[in-house]
């Protein structure tokens, strides 16, 4: 993801330097020869001293600690954001720095693929796609708040991203259901199928399972990080599921349709 | 399907006539002007009255009637299959017809999409799929039922398919995991998915959810055909649900991380 904010903003001319930071120097080479970034650094501290954003590109578990390591850096003030998956568990983790002046906003990009490293970065991977940004306050926010909202959503604006602004409490709510939840049933349903029978699966399949090849880590921690909310939409989607299978036992074959067609007109609803 | 059968018969010159049968004349007419078919006719006792192979392609539930009717206005020795996503119950359904010498062998190309309609048919359709090919006695087959699947083997290898042989419960088991199942919870999902998080749906959701836009007219038959196979997928599916919501409520991020690998392994193994 890091790669593809640098080549988008320094295609899109949104900002002159771009300091790619991380542990592994050959990495970072290939991000600097891609044109990804205009200089690079393994020195966390050296890199942000006098940059004016910093985006944080980890996994959530690390993203507080990073951002805590970042605003001790910083000569000057700096807004911080990150790309995690789950937002609520940062912003909390975050709130007594936050508090002492940490200029932090959480953001989550509704797209990428499963493919990781500097070779995948796309340009145009944000081109007309959502971007969740999530103030650290409740409502009403200050207007501090919200002028480092402001700057961020102008950061994913310039990069021609959507931004959407909601708290990190609704992020994770609506992501449980339209993204957490779809990669467990996934992953089950992949882990369940029978290794005897792989060799006759077809499209329908593949397209119900493909999520399941994600990273292990990674999903680990998403599930750590938004574990209640999970556990309630599986619970919701199990008892959808037993409401199912006694439909078909005692052959109520109205109902069985009726939650066909709503299925489907949810999944027309959003098109391809 | 028929229409894509008839393009790909033609293409690869594998008969002379195909008699596209119907009850739509203007669909026959637009199978006549893309090439899909030789000649066409709304009377079915006409139409296969001296043909040598009949492929019915109807859902599951109409497919004996009508191969009953086949055999009752064939004049000469007619082999009879189909395209139907369950086999067991249409087998057992002819089993008198076939004890009284009607050639019927089942089939099932696992391909197509769920796109309708003679518009959407390919020649290329069969190129490299697999296409079930279910034999209606128990085993060992009679010479006469062998010599039938070879002819219906012979078939589909014509239009470049790969034919796989096995028994209607063999297969309604198989397609019980690898696509009943998967359409089921592919449904559900969609339908549990609540719509005012719809329009924050990412590629995950999009992949997991794509066979719920498929007819819920196809869907409830296949669901009523193969019932009890699906209802025991879909209680395994269930198990392994609960078993995962456990080890999430619990903390047991061994046994998550297990289930997620176990996941993934499999859909690793399969490829795109």
């Amino acid at each position: 993801m890091g790669g593809s904010i640098g080549l988008a903003a320094l295609a899109r001319r949104s900002c002159e330097r771009v300091v790619g930071i991380g542990r592994d120097a050959a990495r970072l080479a290939a991000a600097a020869d891609l044109g990804a970034v205009t200089e690079v650094t393994t020195d966390l501290a050296n890199g942000v001293k006098d940059v004016d954003l910093v985006v944080i590109c980890t996994p959530s578990a690390q993203v507080a600690n990073i951002a805590r390591q970042v605003q001790a850096a910083a000569e000057r003030p700096v807004i911080i954001t990150d790309v995690a998956s789950t937002k609520r568990q940062i912003i909390e983790d975050l709130g007594p720095d936050i508090v002492a002046g940490m200029r932090f906003v959480g953001s989550h990009p509704l797209c990428g693929s499963h493919l990781t490293g500097v070779e995948a970065a796309e340009p145009n991977l944000f081109r007309h796609q959502k971007i969740i940004v999530t103030p650290a306050q409740p409502r009403p926010l200050s207007v501090e708040v919200k002028d480092i909202v402001r700057e961020v959503v102008f950061f994913w604006k310039a990069l021609s991203g959507i931004p959407i602004e909601m708290s990190a409490e609704e992020h994770d709510q609506a992501l449980a259901a339209t993204s957490h939840t779809p990669h467990v049933i996934a992953s089950l349903l992949a882990a369940s199928t029978p290794c005897e029978v792989l060799s006759l699966v077809a499209s329908g399949w593949l397209d119900t399972t493909r999520v399941a090849a994600g990273s292990v880590e990674i999903w680990r921690d998403i599930l750590h990080q938004n574990r209640s909310m999970v556990v309630n939409s599986l619970k919701g989607f199990d008892s959808s599921l037993q409401k199912f299978i006694t439909a078909l036992e005692s052959e109520d074959w109205d109902q069985v349709a009726k939650i066909l067609e709503d299925g489907k007109n949810r999944r027309d609803a959003v098109g391809s």
